[in-house]
C-alpha cells in the first residue's frame, strides 16, 4: 500500500496539519515509529511520545491541544482509535479482495459447485459433491471432503483439513492447519481386551460468524451433529469432542478441551488450558478462569469458576492463599494439640 | 447410499413390521428423525420418540412390545444397537472401499514398493525407498518421508506427516495433521549460554491396530524407537515425546503430553491433559484422572489416580473438598488457639 | 550409509582394536546392538554390554580397560559420547545435503528472491515478493506467504504455513505443521453481543538459532511483531500469542502457552503445560515447573516456582504434601475443637 495524508484525511474524513503530500506504506505503533509509517495517538498516557515520534502520519482526536512542537502529519478526526481500526479494516479487505480464481494447480473433483468470485489456491482438493459460496477463499494445500457445503464470505487459510459431510457456515474464518470433522474418540470395550471403534457418521456443523484458530480440531459426531454456535470465537489448539456443543457468541481460549456430548451456553467465556468432563451442561454468561478442570453441569447463569475442580472465584483465590502457608497451618495445630494434651493433664490434676 | 427396509433386513437378518418397499440415505437420532433416515431405538427411556419419530425406519429389539402406532417401518433384530453399528460398519467400510488407486498429482519418487489395491490421493510425497503395504489408504497432501514402512489395511488421513525411517502397522488409523517423528526436544547446554541440539537419529514405531487422533505429535527417539505398542489409543492434540512407549491397548484422551523416556504399561487409561514426566515407569492397568501431573513412577497395578501430583481418586476428592473451606479451617483455628491461650491463662490463675 | 571401522576411526582420530574392515550402516543403542551397526559405551554402569553385545563397531573411552573378551572391533577415542555425537551430526548434515534444487512440482509466484543451495520440495507455495538465504531447505507441502523473510541455513519442515510478512532468521529449525503468523485472538466487544474482529496487522519475528516444534503455533502480533528472540527452542504444541516476547535462549517445553503482549526474559525454563496470563513480565533465568500457571510477573531473576498460581517450589512441595493429608488435618481439628469446648466446661465447673 502507499497512501498520502490526503487520501487518508479523504477517508476518514478527518483535518490536516501538516504536509499532505506525505505517504505511508506500512503502519507502526507511536512508540516504534519510523519514517513512512501512520500511527494513532488515542491514550493520553502515550502524548509524549507524539513529540518526538518518527512517524510520517499520526490519528489524532479532534479536540487534543499540542503541548509541543509536532514532526508529523496530523490528522484529526472523532476517535483516533477507531479511525485506525477502520483504516486496517479496509486496507485488509483490500488484500484479500486481491485472492481471486481458480489455481490451475488445485484439484476440483467431480460435481463440485463453485459460487461466484471465489479463489482457491494451489494444491487444495475438493472432494465430490461438495459446495463452496459466493466470494470465499479457500487458500493453498487445504482439503475439502465429499458433500461438504461452505457459505459466502467465509476464508478456510492454509493446510485446513475439513472432513466429509461437515458444514461451514457465511463469514467463518478457519486458521491455518485446523482439522473440522476428524473421528470422535469413540470405542467399545471387547470381551478379547482390543477396543472395537464405534463409527462415527455424524459431522460438524459451523454456524455464520465463526473464527477458528490454527491447529484447533473439531470431531465429528457420533450420529448427529457436532455444533459450533453462530459469532462463536475458538482460539488456537483447542480440542472440541464428538457431540459438544458450543453456544452462541462464546469465546474460548488456546488449548482448551471439551469432552463428548458436553453442551456450552451462550456467551460463555472460557479460559485458556481449561478441560471440560464430559456430558455436562454450561449455563450461560458462565465465565471460566484459565487451567479450570469443570467435572460437572455448571446450573447457575452467569457465575464465575475457576480451579480443577472449579469452584467460585473468590473461593478458589483466598483457598490458594490458605494453601500457601498450609503447612503452618498444619505444624502449628499440631503444636496447639499437644498444648492442649498438657492443658487436661493439668486440669485432671487440679 | 440408498437402502430399502427390505435390503437392510435381509443383511442384519431382522424382521420387517411395515412397508418394506420404504428407503432411507441417511441416518439419525430417533428424537431427530427425517424422511428417508434410519434410526435405532436400544434404550427403554427412549421408547416414547419411536411413537412421534419421522424416521422412515427404525431397528428395535425382537421382543419390544409396542404400546402404540408407530408410523415407521420397523425392523425386529436380537439387539438393536449391535444391528445398528454392524450397518455403519458396513457403510464405512464400502465408502473406503471406493478410493482406490494412484492419483497423478501425487509424487512418488524412486524405489518405492506400493502394494496392492492402495489409494494415494493427490499431492502426496512418498519419498524415496518407503514401502506401503496392501489396501493402504494414503489420503491427500500426506508426506510419508525416506525408509518408511507402513503396513496393510491402514488409514492415513489428509495433511499427516511421517518423518524419515518410521515403521507404521497394520490396520492403524492416523488422523489429518499428525506428526509423526519429528525431533526429540534435546539439547545440551553449551559453556558460551548457547544450547547444542543433540541430533535425534532414532525413529518412531507403531504397531498393529493403533489410533492416532488429529494434530497429534509423536517425536522421534534419539536413539532406538518411540514405541505405541499395539492397540493402543490416542486422541487428538498429544504430545509424545522422544524414547517414550505406550503399553498395548492404552487409551489416552486429547491433550495429554508424556515427556521423554517414559514407559506406560499396558490397557493404562488417561485422562484428558495429563502431564507425565520423563524417565518414570507406569504399571499396568493405572487409570488417571483429567488434568493430573504424574510426577514420579506409579508402581502398583490398577491404581486410580489423580491431581497434580497425582495421589489416590479418593484422597484427591476428600483433599478437593477440604481446600474449598481451607479459609474458614484457618479462620476457627486461629480463633481456637487464641481460646486455648486463655483457658491457659485461666487454668494458671486457679 | 554405509563405513567402515577405518573410515570412522580416521574420522574420529580413534585407535581400532579388532577388524578394521568391517562396516556398518546404522546406529544403534549398545544394549540393543545388531550386526551391522555402531554403538558406544560412555557410562560404566553399561559396561556389561560390551561383552555380550552384537554391534559390529563400539566408540569407548581411550583409557577403559576390558574386564572380558569383546566380539566388536573397537574404536578408543577422547570422549567416546562426544565422538558418537560428532558422527551423528556429520550424518545428519550429510543426509540434509542431499536435499538441492527447486522442485518442479512446485508453486513459485511473481518476484521471489531465492538464495544459493536452497531446496524446495513438491507442492511448496512461496507467494509474492518473498526472500528465501541461501542453503535454506523448505520441505514439501510448506506455505510461505507473501513479503515473508527466510535468512539463511534454516530448515522448514513438511506442512509448516508461515502467513505473510513473517521474518525467520538463519540457522533455524522449524518443524511439520507448525503455524506462524495466524491472527492473534482479538475482538472487541460489540453493543448488539456480537464481536467485532480486531485486524491484526503486525507479524512474527523470529531471530537466529531458534527451534520450533511441530504443530507450535505463534500468533501475529495486533501491530508490531510477536517475537522470539535469538536461540530460543520451543517444543510441540505450544501457543504463543499475539505480541508475545519469548526471550534469549529461552526453552519452552510442550503443549505451554503463552497469553498476549506478556514478555518472558532470558534463559527462561519452562516445563510443559505450563499457562502464562497475559500483559505480564517473567524475569531472566527464572525456572517453572511443569503445569504452572503464572497469573503475575515473576519479578525476581532466577526464581523456581510451580504450581497455580505459582509459588516458590519448595512451598509448593511442602504445601502438596500437607495437602494430601487435609482431611485428617480437618478432622482432627474439629475434634480437638470439641475438647477444648470440653475443657472450657471443666474449667468452668471447677
Amino acid at each position: 500500500m502507499n497512501f498520502t495524508a490526503k487520501e487518508i484525511a479523504l477517508f476518514l474524513n478527518g483535518e490536516i496539519e501538516g504536509d499532505a503530500a506525505v505517504s505511508v506504506n506500512n503502519i507502526s505503533k507511536i512508540e516504534q515509529g519510523k519514517k513512512g509509517t501512520l500511527s494513532f495517538l488515542a491514550n493520553p498516557k502515550y502524548e509524549n511520545y507524539l513529540y518526538s515520534t518518527e512517524s510520517s502520519i499520526v490519528l489524532i482526536n479532534k479536540n487534543l491541544e499540542l503541548q509541543k512542537k509536532v514532526k508529523a502529519t496530523l490528522i484529526r478526526v472523532d476517535d483516533a482509535y477507531k479511525a485506525f481500526a477502520s483504516l486496517l479494516e479496509m486496507y485488509q479487505q483490500g488484500k484479500q479482495a486481491q485472492d481471486i480464481g481458480v489455481h490451475e494447480k488445485s484439484s476440483i473433483r467431480k460435481n463440485v459447485l463453485l459460487g461466484k468470485d471465489i479463489y482457491i489456491g494451489e494444491y487444495v482438493v475438493i472432494a465430490e459433491n461438495s459446495k463452496i459460496g459466493n466470494n470465499t477463499k479457500i487458500h493453498p494445500q487445504v482439503y475439502i471432503g465429499t458433500n461438504v457445503e461452505i457459505g459466502e464470505n467465509t476464508i478456510i487459510y492454509q493446510g485446513v483439513k475439513i472432513y466429509d459431510e461437515c458444514k461451514i457456515g457465511n463469514n467463518c474464518i478457519i486458521h491455518a492447519g485446523a482439522v473440522i470433522g476428524a473421528d470422535g474418540f469413540g470405542f467399545a470395550p471387547a470381551e478379547d481386551g482390543k477396543h472395537k471403534k464405534v463409527p462415527q457418521v455424524g459431522n460438524v456443523v459451523i454456524e455464520d460468524f465463526v473464527e477458528i484458530g490454527a491447529n484447533t480440531t473439531i470431531d465429528r459426531a457420533t450420529l448427529g451433529s457436532t455444533i459450533i454456535r453462530k459469532g462463536a470465537k475458538l482460539d488456537n489448539l483447542i480440542q472440541i469432542a464428538h457431540n459438544v456443543e458450543v453456544g452462541e457468541s462464546c469465546f474460548i481460549a488456546a488449548q482448551t478441551g471439551v469432552s463428548g456430548s458436553t453442551k456450552i451456553g451462550k456467551r460463555v467465556w472460557v479460559g485458556g488450558q481449561v478441560g471440560f468432563a464430559g456430558h455436562i451442561q454450561i449455563a450461560d454468561d458462565v465465565k471460566i478462569g484459565a487451567q479450570a478442570g469443570i467435572q460437572g453441569s455448571v446450573k447457575k447463569e452467569g457465575s464465575v469458576i475457576q480451579g480443577s475442580p472449579a469452584i467460585p472465584l473468590a473461593n478458589f483465590q483466598k483457598s490458594s492463599i490458605a494453601f500457601k502457608t498450609l503447612p503452618d497451618l498444619r505444624r502449628e495445630f499440631y503444636s496447639l494439640k499437644r498444648e492442649v494434651e498438657e492443658l487436661k493433664k493439668q486440669l485432671k490434676n487440679k
